[in-house]
């Protein structure tokens, strides 16, 4: 169902739009009697904020969940979890051409095509970034039941236009690591790095550009075991979660893209006796093989193609008119989205592993 | 659920194992009164069949499906469509040592720790990527439909081991090209590539290695309008499709992680009307904006990881008895699967596509 | 999925708890473009709303649905339409002793052991027949989509405590006679039993007891040739939406357990040609055949058991204790819930119906 | 999807059509490692087997499944289960005049409307009462699931033709009288009604006529705390599946219609404790409160239509000329299907459970 994850026994179902009264989400089969921390969820959904520092719009989201149902005396009731985030800073007036040109990169022309011209198309209406608050609700939920497991998840921002963070070492990712990096203003392993990252994204912000980038995430804790061959395992949850993200468009497990010129012999991960656990000298499968875990951490990379909002002129169609046009996007945009995206691809992972486990 | 991909109303389930008596698939939800031509089917079919040329197993597969139901005076009845292939040529005793020694990079280890140790190891048993071939017929039924509206699509092999085919032109993917593609001995779009491509191979084969590579697929004649935003649009089943073939690690979507270098002003596909349709004077975002078609061709990419099974030694575990130990893993296996995965990406297409139509 | 009705490309979940912040319901899969009467939408819930003859509970329910997404320009969207329903008079005092001792009849045992105590007590929680505003609401909604294809659904009370209503005449229901029945107080096709149906209630609750009854339910305008065979046609789905509702007990098709008594020759129903239509002299089978609508009208009965809420002392269980209990109910119940229960039953069908033509 | 059950984890998918080559089922997500007793599952289709007493068809079905995948070593693998059954003894002339002609009470004309001519229409085709071999052969496996799990079902004749079996004691449903009754010749409690329901039998089939009747389902041994409010409990799904069996029109839980005339009073099960386990004192309500099981014995009945095909001239339509026509349908028919669709309630049943659990 379009809106919805219909994972086994678990459901995400993420209903608004941009400039509608309210958006939210809907968990169904969340195991009952589970503990949240509503700080820790605001904590979680803040990493998605706007920042300060010109990377983000300057829009005020104050995004504050509220929850209408599935949650009692500070438990999961086993029932529906519903939560409603109101829209309350919005300046439609903003939007008032886009009903007619098309903004380049953007749904607007196939939401239109889709929905014979009904669908709200204020601010992006359902098609919005900002649909990922109430994803990153969810995924904040599901983090919390399976942290009580011993199940963590982290995402980095791996690049931005070129610039490269470490990545997460396959073979052990630290609790710490995940924590330092959660907190961190922006999420990456080495913190050096973000000098350069925010210069790339002033450098496009004062051309009237935007830039891309990739996110990293891992899943440590999850035993051996745990997902499905061919159609519903690890690969196919977490790609269909991670796709409902707008702006990704690639996914890849462990080496992805790089398993393309390895040999068997590289790519293969050997394996060993740690003990009583089994274990893989390299982890270039990301922790998967057949769709199932192997008990290493789970790893996986996401691409974030630059914000397609963007000031400079663009050519376009007005789509009601079958007309050439030209368009300027006024309005208040990031010209980069990888950092708020982050907490939405994590929290996109913690759905997917969740499903697995109920 | 695991072996089913369950898309709107349309249901493919695959059924079988490696060794088991027979291998297949059922099709709910196929639009009734489609002719379907069996020949073509079965060339679909061959193009996953092993080639002569030592790039695949010698190990002879008929594969012949027998249609069991849904098929009714040379057409689709609509209800469930049933096929079954028997298995034939066999050698058990190759695999005598797999179930208590991991194959590095299979799924031996995670399927025993998923079912306990119940599931039919022999061959790889429901992990096999001879469970492509009831894939790969489904496809080749959905392929029929499709072409009955004006819906094509076609994978090659874009890259093995390094060695690059050219990619489609993603604005204009014609009808010739696909079927002088879909003929070839490799699927290669610039067929001079081939002997590049088999020197790899055979490469690695003497050195009891193995390759990998990339898979590019186009579907053109889709209108503009079909999919849906977030989780179930054309990018989150595609992926979930693609990814339930096996060594499949990674699906992009047009530049995929490219877009991470890019700028939105690169990025962001500039439209046109050309006479009464819209079009992009690029096509980089692979002809879907939020989940949406666009118009233009839908063009994605795979990655195939190098075939796990290698005939050098590697370091691996008894998973029974809890110890280290040395896997020389004997049998008949190809030294790349690239090209047999060829027909069975399209094929995942063909069926993640039509589900939007029916 | 638990508390949501997923039937082909049309969803609803529904949300909340009794006593809680907010009921509601998510509805994906609607066309977009279809033009709603707010006002009907209200009618339509009105007549689930307690009345004033003492027949119901004196409990003030606003019920208006707050609109939060998926309705734009006074038309559906197409993208996930989203209401709330803020629970506001409710006395939880009312409630004190249900946590630890079980009402017979209804789910406070069945639901501590499936959400191991966790869940909402208060008021039923999410077992509350307070969930059916937000269903009727989803069903209003269908309700208009269906209207705009000429499709037209009635429920009415068929009996209460052994009083009889007439049937629908399945051959034939009329447009006017459906609009006067849900029109009326009680909705009845006989309107002079009302009074005597009353008085049963009247008896009842004097008695300190409560009666059930029994609804009827018709489809008008549904051409042939719309359902499945098997395990997802009309009766699967309208079952299951059906048995969604609390105190449901039993849906029958057409002439139901009277089959049992009949032979085949009465019971087929012999057909005929009405001009160019085909049409059956009798319609014993409710206008399906092999889960699919002949064109005749659809009809089906429900069973609805007494209400379980009763103010006599009553026999029953402290489940957190194990030990035996006296209860005596307190709060204000329905002693007939019937009345209330058949837009909710018309809703069902109606979600059932509009999601086999999405 | 229509002739699949998808049920969280657990799903069946049946194909076939009653003269094409084979019929069969899929079975996902059984657990991995239960021994299965292929002569008990060929017991429990034998059930389903035509009689030799004359209330069944003359054809002579063997009706043996081949097993293709999922079981190894006597065991369920856990990847999906398929089988097939061959259609061998089929005498096609005697349909020859059903593609024109509709059998009054079948679904010839609403699969012709539904599939547009294109389905199968030799003997029934996808709508053939022999679907249901597939579907005993499911609930065949699913039982023995159950059975290593302490839980029980058995189904038998409550009615045939008005003529009434005992029914089940709600309170205690001894698995000594679940074995006889499935042993039985006619599955009776009280064996000495088999004569005269026989001979309401034999007297319809003589008047070239056939009957109905009542079919009643027993589970015991499922705990407390199983199954889930509001749409996909325990009724919903076992409703779902049931109606999914030719010939049903009416599934009832407990006291079903009979709590139309009762008082709350009597229709509440008042509860104790005995010893640590809470009981109810009656069991109206069939085990069932809010779709979740009470731990007492589960109770369904479902009516059964009389077999549409008499021989007897029937009023009807040709559909493909569009005019009247008198039909006189040869072939072999049973006067009375009740007996064989004993088992595939049961099997139903079982895989309704069943899915609760997995």
């Amino acid at each position: 169902m379009s809106s919805e994850l219909n994972f086994g026994n678990l459901s995400v179902s993420i209903f608004g739009e941009s400039h509608g009264a309210g958006i939210g989400a809907v968990i169904n089969g969340l195991p009952s009697g589970v503990e949240l921390d509503m700080e820790k969820i605001l904590d979680f959904m803040a990493r998605r904020a706007p920042k300060k520092d010109g990377m983000s719009t300057r829009r005020s989201e104050k995004d504050t969940p509220e929850i209408l149902s599935g949650f009692y005396n500070g438990k999961t009731t086993g029932t529906p979890l519903a939560a409603v985030i109101r829209n309350t800073d919005t300046r439609s007036q903003d939007y008032g051409n886009i009903s007619t040109e098309a903004r380049p990169g953007h749904a607007d022309y196939t939401g239109f095509m889709r929905y014979k011209g009904a669908n709200d198309p204020r601010g992006g209406g359902h098609f919005s970034g900002r649909l990922t608050a109430p994803l990153v609700f969810a995924g904040a939920v599901c983090a919390q039941v399976l942290e009580q497991r011993g199940i963590l998840s982290c995402a980095h921002i791996l690049a931005i236009d070129g610039v490269y963070d470490d990545a997460f070492d396959p073979l052990d990712v630290s609790t710490e690591l995940m924590e330092r990096v959660k907190k961190a203003e922006m999420p990456l392993i080495n913190e050096a790095k973000a000098d350069e990252m925010k210069a790339r994204v002033h450098a496009a912000a004062n051309d009237l550009d935007s830039v891309g980038g990739i996110i990293e995430c891992a899943v440590t804790g999850l035993p051996a075991g745990i997902g499905s061959p061919m159609f519903d395992g690890l690969e196919n949850r977490i790609s269909t979660a991670v796709f409902g993200i707008p702006a990704i468009k690639a996914v890849a497990f462990g080496k992805g893209f790089g398993f393309a010129e390895m040999r068997g012999s590289q790519a293969n991960d050997a394996m060993y006796m740690a003990g009583d656990t089994v274990k893989t000298k390299t982890n270039n499968n990301g922790g998967i093989f057949g769709g199932i875990s192997s008990g290493m951490p789970v790893i996986f990379t996401a691409a974030v193609k630059p914000t397609p909002s963007i000031a400079q002129p663009q050519q376009t169609v007005d789509f009601k008119r079958n007309k050439d046009a030209e368009l300027v996007i006024k309005g208040r945009h990031d010209a980069c989205i990888v950092p708020r995206a982050v907490p939405a691809v994590e929290a996109a992972a913690n759905i997917a592993i969740l499903s697995f486990l109920v």
